[in-house]
């Protein structure tokens, strides 16, 4: 059985049944789709509220949505960016603001140094990079301070690693975040929208995935698992639904969730230990929804960056058909966490008006999604690892507990923290129950 | 009502029935006492498996013990100190063992420079410090690394660090290193025996603090609380005992503990978030029974350091009486959670006969204690914040939600980690409720 409907489990469900198995998914909220979520625009538009994008490297979640026939279209980019630097608002192009040469050269040389960094943390085992010690003791932040010369850098690539991470560059060790540029293809890949994990949107919202999954399978909704208990030949696993027996549970949430499943026997210390040592980032989606999207006919993109925030972070986020027009404003790390919820709509639109003018300081609908008090998800986008996770605890993010098989994309070794993770994730959980199972069976007499 | 009958919860309980409420204690265990447990060493002889110390700057803790009668003695000290170092073993006296000056100096210049910026950082609200961002975007070792010169040094601070928070200093955000430093009035107070924090212990064992409170409280034992519920007028807590209904709830355990509780309504995510990022410190307490302490003849303390370790920390842990003889072992930080759990055994009393002598190797009685192992602990001392914690989610450490006060020696100003923080902690939510009563009192009409 599986714990948590979404990408995550919904695939690993998927595949097992498609294994021959009877596989029940037992899902704590009354929906589908985990961090995935579309809202309603109206006349059968959607916009998302979490996990939303989807890049040309992402080829487990592309193939998902060709076999669930959900199609894809271009993330909005056409015209110029914005930039607000230092209280100027000036137009871009291209994926990286001009800032000037030096600027320019120094974001390169850190983008380059941790990139070749990165490539000697193995995916899955970053404790065993030969300088894993020392990457682990330490904080991003602390790197960028001994290594990037500008302060206009250096605040450039914090705006970038939190769009990243949902997270401060304080509060991520440097060999987590070394981890996942590689496990995300490089900064390039991570951040760009064409050619890059922005590049394209699914017809009808990405939750679709997962509604689609779902609708070919046996899920329980309102049914959070408190309880975890093994034996020598099964699970029995109960939730506020009763208790369902299985030879196998693939608990597909991430760690701070699963933190929250009592289990028995208790897990080993390593284990629990680990669950209060991966946090979520945090992240405030917050869309701004005008009858049209203004902002294009002056030729602008919707893109925009900013060093005042607190939104730092913009895109066109408008359906397919261009109408609404909406802007989509992240609040990420810091931001998501400390802006008062009261003052939110306040100060990201007085943002979007100093960005876009000030039509945008009057949308005809406003959405917030507060990711962090959603008590099924604590957080978004992912987990995002302080330092001494990985070298002390590392090994029991996916070392099976039993009959316990851990997924979700904070287990990915690629993608990790995104929807494609959570997908190959799902995967590599059904394969681990099957390889289980039929080497258990090689071992039965007969 | 309290959730929670450890030190902090059974104080906080004792100061509300003191003041005429009627107050239900809900336990999740089958004892209280919490982080302390004393273990029978037979003839009515007890030994700490959880915290046991008590120093002079402890006043609520020494005030606690005085009215519960609970006699203190003091800690074995008396003879020559080991140290091995660098594969050598050798004898020495005083708190910090003879290293050269070099070392010595270096080793000094650090404890007076970070005891000078603790200085800034005020223990109510540790955000609030001038350079609060900057250390808290980063680690304790990585202060180290910048700061202290020699190879000596550094080594000898990371065992101090590690023997004070059970935590190794690269997963210590140098913010939360420094208000702990304050908090427990600076490194001698932490570190030493005499005049510190290890100076004496209770006759009977420290969990009799704890019993005797609760002898004179209404104690629901087996009732982990699984839910807090709020109304206007009210709360409801139900526990696998039932649910009990209150005026107010003080929640008396870790952070990483009251993570699992579900709120009705769900928790702001602020203060969800702190509770993802307050990670347990690892502890394995190890004893190791002789029939008698057989290297006090040979003038020795029984006090020992080593950088080998992996128990890197040694006290004599004998009874009052001297018989037995009682050697205590630390796994702390990084060795607790690495050294496999079969493993332990062999190699700290391997460690111990490289110090002791051959005899140490054969003790009569072996006691391990493994409190990240503990479903109810989830490990220990106590909550060791990694970089970026204090920063973005520190107010919500101590601010009530509503009619829910939030206690436990994590929450503490003052020897905050320690017994004595928990003893304060637990007065201080006391005085909050009451506080609140006595407001919303007299709000009420007439």
């Amino acid at each position: 059985m599986v714990v948590g409907a979404g990408l995550a489990g919904l695939t690993a469900a998927r595949d097992l049944v498609a294994a021959g198995r009877s596989v029940a998914v037992l899902e704590a909220r009354d929906r589908v789709g985990g961090r995935t979520l579309d809202a309603d625009l109206g006349d059968g538009q959607v916009v998302e509220v979490g996990g939303q994008w989807v890049g040309p490297q992402q080829t487990a979640l592309l193939a998902l949505s060709r076999e669930l026939d959900v199609a894809t279209f271009a993330t909005y980019e056409q015209g110029e960016h914005l930039l607000e630097w230092r209280s100027r608002v000036r137009r871009y192009t291209g994926t990286i603001p001009r800032l000037g040469p030096v600027v320019l050269a120094d974001v390169a040389q850190a983008q380059l140094r941790t990139e070749r960094m990165a490539r000697t943390v193995p995916l899955d085992a970053p404790w065993a990079a030969p300088r894993a010690l020392e990457w682990d003791a330490t904080t991003m932040e602390t790197w960028l301070r001994r290594n990037v010369r500008t302060a206009a850098a250096r605040d450039l690539l914090r705006i970038g690693i939190e769009a990243v991470w949902a997270a401060d560059a304080g509060e991520l060790s440097l060999l987590h975040a070394l981890f996942y540029l590689r496990s995300g293809e490089g900064w390039s890949a991570l951040l760009d929208t064409r050619g890059g994990a922005q590049q394209d949107r699914f017809v009808g919202g990405s939750q679709l995935l997962s509604t689609r999954m779902a609708e070919q399978l046996e899920v329980l909704l309102e049914a959070p698992v408190r309880r975890v208990a093994q034996t020598a030949d099964g699970v029995a696993v109960t939730s506020d639904a009763g208790t369902v027996r299985a030879r196998h549970a693939v608990v597909a949430v991430p760690p701070a969730l699963a933190a929250r499943i009592e289990h028995d026997p208790p897990l080993p210390g390593a284990r629990d230990q680990l669950t209060q040592r991966a946090p979520m980032g945090a992240v405030v989606k917050c869309h701004a929804v005008y009858d049209e999207p203004f902002w294009r006919t002056q030729g602008l993109s919707g893109t925009a960056t900013s060093d005042a925030g607190p939104a730092r972070v913009v895109f066109d986020n408008s359906p397919p058909s261009g109408r609404p027009g909406v802007l989509l404003a992240f609040l990420e790390g810091r931001a998501a966490r400390t802006v008062p919820a009261g003052q939110r709509r306040e100060v990201v639109l007085a943002g979007l008006a100093r960005l876009f003018g000030r039509r945008a300081a009057r949308p005809e609908h406003w959405l917030e999604q507060d990711w962090a008090a959603e008590p099924w998800s604590r957080g978004g986008y992912g987990g995002a690892f302080p330092p001494g996770t990985w070298t002390q605890l590392g090994p029991a993010l996916r070392t099976p507990v039993g009959r316990v098989v851990w997924a979700g994309t904070e287990t990915a070794t690629r993608w990790n923290g995104y929807m494609d993770g959570a997908v190959r994730s799902g995967r590599a959980a059904a394969q681990q129950v099957l390889a289980t199972a039929s080497a258990s069976r090689r071992r039965s007499p007969g």
